[in-house]
Formats: C-alpha cells, structure tokens, sequence
C-alpha cells in the first residue's frame, strides 16, 4: 500500500482555488476575446529538439524530459547501454529520451507557427493558457507545475499592437478590481543606445543587468559592477545620467532624447515610444515609461513591458512581455514579427487574496440544497430539483434520510446558499420551506411559486 | 535550425477546433454543475508510486515516466549507474525517474480524497476535465495526449447517485444535439451471479470477456471460447440462456430473475436496478439493460454504464462509468464507496463533426472588423471600437491601410460576420458602413447609432 503524496513543487486545487482561478482566467480570456484574439492549444509534451536549446543553458537543465518507452526491451539493451553513457557524459540523450514537457508557451507558439504559416491568415492573433513545467528548485510562489497566460500577435509591425497590448493590461487589472498596477514600459533599443555609447552594442546584457538592480542596490554599487565590467569614467558617467532621468513620461523622453538620441537605435527607440504613448486611449491607463526595465529574455527586439501590482502588497511583476523580430526563425520560418504579453496568474491570485478582492460569490457552486425528509419527500423534491435544473438552476438532493444537523452542515460546508425543505407537511399541502442561509431568514411558499423564484 | 514536428499521437488544437472542443466542455461543465459537481484538478505529474501497479501489468507501460534531473551531476554518477542497472533488469527504476504523466482522471481522485478526507465534507461529489498520457501505440481516435471528463460521487452507497449520473448522460447528449444515444446499464453482481453458476465467482473476469464480444462473434463462438476455459456443457446452456435475455427492460429484469435471482449476487444486482428503474425520471431518457455489458476495469462493483451514439455514426462508446467500493483503500483509506462517469471527448466530437450539430456561430470569435483606410479613420475607429469593448462586443481594427481586398480576406478567413467602414466619407459625416458579411447586406448609421447596434 502506498501512503499517497504529491510530487514537489506541484498542487492539486480543490473546488474552491479551481473557481478563483477559473474567475482570474475567464476575465483574461474574455478580455483577449474583445481585442481579436484566438484560442490555441498545443501539448504537454514536444519533441526534445523543438525545446533543447532555445532557453540558455539554466533552461536547458530545467526541461523535464520523458523517458523512452520500451526500456526494458531485451533486444534494444546494448544500444540503451551506449546511448546511456552519453547521457552520463553530458551528450546526447536520444536514446533514453526523446520528448520533453514544454517549458512555456512561446516556443511551441512559434513552432506551431513555422508548421502551419501557409495556413494561417496573419496577423494571426492567438491566446494561450495552459500549465508549463520547469524542474526549478520549488519555493514560496515557484512552482514545478503552473499556469501561463498568453497572447501574442504575429505577422504584423503595426505599434497598434503594442498600444492594444497595454490596454488589455489595463482592462483586465480594472475588471479584477487590482487597482494601483503599474504598467512600466521600455524598449530594447534604447538600452542597445546606451551600450553603444558605453562600449558597444556587445555589452548591452551586462550593462542591462547591472541596471535593472538599480532599486535593490543603489546607483553607486550599479557603477561599482560596470565598472568590473570594464566600463571607463566617462562611459559610468552616461551610465549615471541615463539613470537620473525622471520626472513624468514626457520629461523623461526629452531627458533620454538628449542623451541617447545621437544614435540610431535610440532614434528608433524614441520614435515607437512616442507613437505609442500619443494613442489618446493610453492616457487613461497607469504606465509608466522606465529605462532601467530590460526583461531577461534575448528575443525581444522592441518594446518591452512589465506590469506591476500596487506597492502594498509587495508581489513584485504580475506580467511582462515585448516585441521580437523573428522568434519563427529558430524554426525555419524567418520575418515574422511579433509582439506579446503575458499574464502572471498564480501572482496575481495572491494579489487578490491579499487585497481580498474575489467576488463574494465566487465559491458558490450549488445554489440549493433539497433536504432529504423520507421516501415520498424526496421523490416530490426530485420532481422539482428536475424542473429547476432545466431552468439552469444549480441544485442537489441530499443523499439520505439523516437529521437536519448534518444536512444544514453539508449545506454550509459546501457555500450553498439556500436550503428548501419539503416534509410530510410541506409535501401535503404542496409547499416547501425556503432557507436562505446568507440572510438567514426563511419563508414558506407554494411548489408552484418556488419553480419561478428568483434564486 | 530545427525542423519542427510534434511528437506521434499528440495535437495541436487551433482556434477553430479549441472552440468546438469548448462547447463541448462547457455543456458538459454546466451539467456537471447543474447537479451538484464540483471542479478538482490535480496536477500533470504524480509519484511514480501513486501510479505503478493500479493498471494491470500493461497499464504499467503505458504510464509515461519523467526522467529525474540531475543526470548529469558528476557526484551521483555510481548511484545513477546502478539505478539504471536495475532498470534494465526491470527492476526497480527510481534512480532514473520517480515521477510520471497521470494515465486517467480516477487514480488522481482518489489519491486526493486519500490525502484530503479529513478535510472533505461528504458526500464529495467532483468533476475533472483535464488531459491524461499514455504511451499506446497511436492510431486513428488514439492518442498519446487526450482529456477525460470524469463526474464522480464518493461517501455515498444511495442509488440516487446512480440516477442521477444516468440523467446527466441525457440531460449532456440532449444539450449537445445527439439525439439517438443510448445509455447501457448492467450491474457487476449479475454477472458475479453468472459465474458462480458456471464454475464460481473466480471465473467471472473470463466469462465477462468472452460475453462481451457477443455482437460481434456471434453465440457459437462465444461458447467455444468458454468450453476452452473449461465450461461445462450445462453451464454453457446456462451462458445460452443468459446471452437469449431479450425484450424491454421489465422483461429483461423478469428473465434476468428467473436464471439468476437465486444467488444472492443476483439478488442484490436485479434489486439494484429496479430501484433505479423506478425512479420516474429515468422513464424520460433512452437507456436499456445490456446483461452482456462488462466494463473492463476491475476496480467495479455495482452498478455499470456505457453510453453510445446512433449506429448510424459507427463510433462505439462516447462514455462509460460504474459504482466502486474501495477506490481509496489503496490508498490507505478504506470504506470510501463511490460511482462515477465519464465522457470521451474525442468522440464525442466526431459524433458531432459528422452529424454537424455545432452550431453554426460556434466559430465566431471577432465579431467586428474596423477597417484601416489611413490616420485619422483608423484613430477615429479605434475611439468607437474601445466603446464597443466596453459594451463586451469583440472587435478588431485591421492593423495597417492596405487595400479592402485584403482586409475583406482577413475578415473572411477569420468567420468575422461584420465588418465596419469609415472612411474620409463617413469620417466627415461621423457615420459608418456596416457590412454583414453572413447576410451580404450594408447601410449606412451614424456613429451614435454603431453604439447601440444590436450585434
């Protein structure tokens, strides 16, 4: 006999996670709907090649592989024996796997693209939720097993997307009620402008992750690590500047005009910002232009985002994302552009929690519970239950015949909110007792009455 | 550069199908709901523990195990090298995997009540729609990747449960369109009963087997099977008898009687199903005792379901279920007696696909194309489209002025049934032109009237 568990890292949601998740994910899935985008779903498993190598190394190590079947085939031993001392030697692992779990949803997304581009009708605009694994070390809010939430839209250059992709942030904070979100806004080829002027484009990474500890470390220790990086005086100088900029958006573009706006890539930076930012619809939205944002990922190329949850609840990034050139390219399928953001949902279910912002019927799944008084009680109260479940109303019978106690719990247990009795005296006179046990307060009505209650 | 491809026997979903499937899972859901269910979802991955051994021996290849990470840590080495020793024995394989893709919806459920009885109220009644794996060998409607949809009830021995599953069988198919289903019911103490009158209770598997291929060998053969499992022939007149059980189910239950009601197996299996008969709901849908109905999973005790679409589709089971007594005591948790159904989505769909009951706007995602024709209307149209979001309508501004051929394709390609106009005309007049593209009409409405539109 097995004393049962879970595998690290993963969860079981009972019913009442499973409807404030399903709340979080049907308000971001109706949202992605309203702006044009599509549902996809792609599996669980892909082929180890379609993953290896498109996340660094780390990532590489983080992919859950799926063993071969077939390993205890007598005839394949010696080739699983050789093929298995190259996996001991860090080589190649074909033979004892071949597959692997996805490690998210952007990879599949654009091999799903490379295969079907003849097909698809671009831009083609499609939405995404569904788990991804990585074998990370769990802890507090990291997972082996969750949920991605995406959007993406390929084939199309047009800023429009961006400026969309800011408000479906926007729009699906307000409906959630997460009212003080940040939506930070950068673009990778402002931070290539300030590589160039402090020692070339190659740099851009090192430079890049050293500024984005601005707010952990401070500006002096962020020139201490630059400096180790070999950046000169002058170059930390711009550096310093660069983070000097402040004050609203407008004020920062001028300030970053000036210092950046020499070069190419900072001219081009400028300019997208700027067409975004004069969308009048975006003016009623929180963002916030920020150039110390980065975003880790190597194949955003343009505009980047990251969206906040307010100070308070110190939940840090609830979502992010940007604008690649050629993510298809990787599979063959150069020049698709594309644009994407992402959805951070097990944070933002914290968000909610903390700000206690789930409605508060969110749990209600039953709306009655039909008491089970004796055999022709309960045949009566059937006949109804029938009659309102064809109205689309959610109601149960209690199993048996047990006293009121532990039917009231069960009612209580399982957030119902109304009970209704029917007993030998409700069942003669064609009656039935409603509990509303919110309010609770009670009422007899007749049986007829109670098919067209407003429950 | 990798040629991309997915793995054998998984799928990718596209928009189209994603939506179809989804109508099919939400229908399920709402019924689901409708009677009291509740959602669990447990995760992809489970200890190789919780499900090696509750298959059957070649349930156990089937289950896709996941590699351990750390393969490639040097420290390990020895300890890994004779793991996979015993793993080529077939002998223990912990050292290379300790996790595996979950196989069905059911051994993840009651690995769950097993953990969580305590907190649980019961009757638990819950359903689970998620994907499951299995390393079979795939073929036309097989799939290495594909979701159940299981509705189960534990901690209850009444009946009504059994009823009320039945319902659900109909109350689904009828919401779906499908309407010449038939829901199979037999119980396994009959077929118990049928064993001890042909050679004990020890045969019942063998007997059910060979029973069950009735429809398509024919009751000569069935016999010869069962005279090479050592039948007699007074217990093959016995098996003769049974399988020329005919008539409607009342006749049935009276023949059913008079060849078995003398075992006590047989007496609690015909009781059984008359107390479902009569419960007068039932007498509304389409279901038929099927004496020769077996089921194959051992873990059935009472009451068995197969449900079946129209002969006319030649699809076979869209569904199956059956009351258990002792799910949990495998794991340690004894005395938790349940029943359950389940619905196969696969084929469910193509029951739908080839009778065409989707409805016909099952496709629609976007409902309105704005057309870009430059600047100005495009600013203009994206005014009036984020008010249309706000009123829930899902629409989209084409994203770049290009000439109407090719954004009327777009709409097309993409079953978007309107499409809107304004352009310098309408810009300066503040109207609009609508197309209904489904209709192939047009007019003309001012601005104000677009917002009131009834869409």
């Amino acid at each position: 006999m097995t004393k049962p568990s879970l595998p690290q890292g993963t969860r079981d949601f009972g019913p009442d996670v499973v409807r404030k998740r399903n709340y979080i994910f049907n308000t971001i899935r109706n949202v992605f709907e309203l702006y044009g985008f599509q549902p996809l779903e792609t599996p669980a498993m892909e082929n180890l090649d379609t993953l290896m190598g498109k996340y660094g190394e780390e990532g590489d190590k983080l992919i859950f592989k799926i063993l071969n079947n077939g390993l205890d085939n007598a005839d394949k031993e010696k080739q699983i024996r050789e093929d298995f001392e190259k996996v001991l030697q860090g080589k190649n692992v074909k033979g004892i796997t071949e597959r692997a779990l996805k490690y998210d949803l952007t990879i599949p997304f654009a091999r799903y693209v490379a295969i079907n581009h003849n097909q698809l009708s671009f831009p083609f605009k499609r939405y995404q939720i569904q788990p991804v694994w990585r074998a990370d070390r769990p802890q507090k809010g990291r997972y082996r097993e969750f949920y991605q939430c995406d959007a993406d839209v390929v084939g199309s250059n047009s800023l429009l997307n961006e400026a969309e992709l800011a408000l479906i942030y926007h729009q699906v904070f307000t409906q959630l009620g997460i009212k003080n979100y940040e939506v930070k806004i950068n673009h990778r080829k402002i931070l290539t402008a300030l590589a160039e002027l402090c020692g070339g484009a190659e740099k851009m990474n090192e430079i890049a992750i050293a500024i984005d500890k601005l707010d952990k470390i401070g500006v002096e220790k962020v020139k201490d690590e630059l400096k180790q990086k070999g950046l000169n005086e002058n170059q930390l100088t711009v550096v310093e500047r660069y983070l000097a900029v402040e004050g609203n958006n407008s004020e920062k573009m001028d300030a970053l005009n000036t210092l950046i706006g020499t070069t190419e890539s900072g001219r081009k930076g400028i300019e997208d910002l700027k067409e975004i930012f004069n969308n009048p619809h975006l003016s009623s939205i929180s963002y916030q232009l920020d150039p110390t944002l980065a975003r880790g990922l190597n194949y955003y190329t343009g505009i980047i985002f990251e969206a906040k949850a307010s100070e308070e609840v110190k939940i840090g990034s609830i979502g992010g994302g940007g604008r690649y050139d050629d993510l298809t390219g990787l599979f063959g399928v150069p020049n698709i552009p594309g644009v994407g953001i992402s959805f951070g949902v097990d944070r933002i279910y914290d968000v909610m929690e903390e700000l206690n912002l789930f409605p508060d019927d969110v749990h209600v799944g039953t709306q009655i519970l039909f008491f089970n008084l004796g055999e022709n009680e309960s045949k009566a109260a059937f006949t109804i239950m029938q009659q309102l479940r064809n109205k689309n109303i959610r109601c149960e019978l209690y199993h048996e015949n047990v006293k009121f106690d532990k039917q009231f719990k069960y009612a209580e247990k399982k957030n119902i909110p109304y009970v209704i009795i029917i007993g030998s005296k409700e069942l003669e006179e064609n009656t039935c007792t409603i509990k509303n046990l919110l309010q609770n307060s009670q009422q007899t009505i007749s049986q007829q009455e109670l098919l067209n209650y407003d429950f």
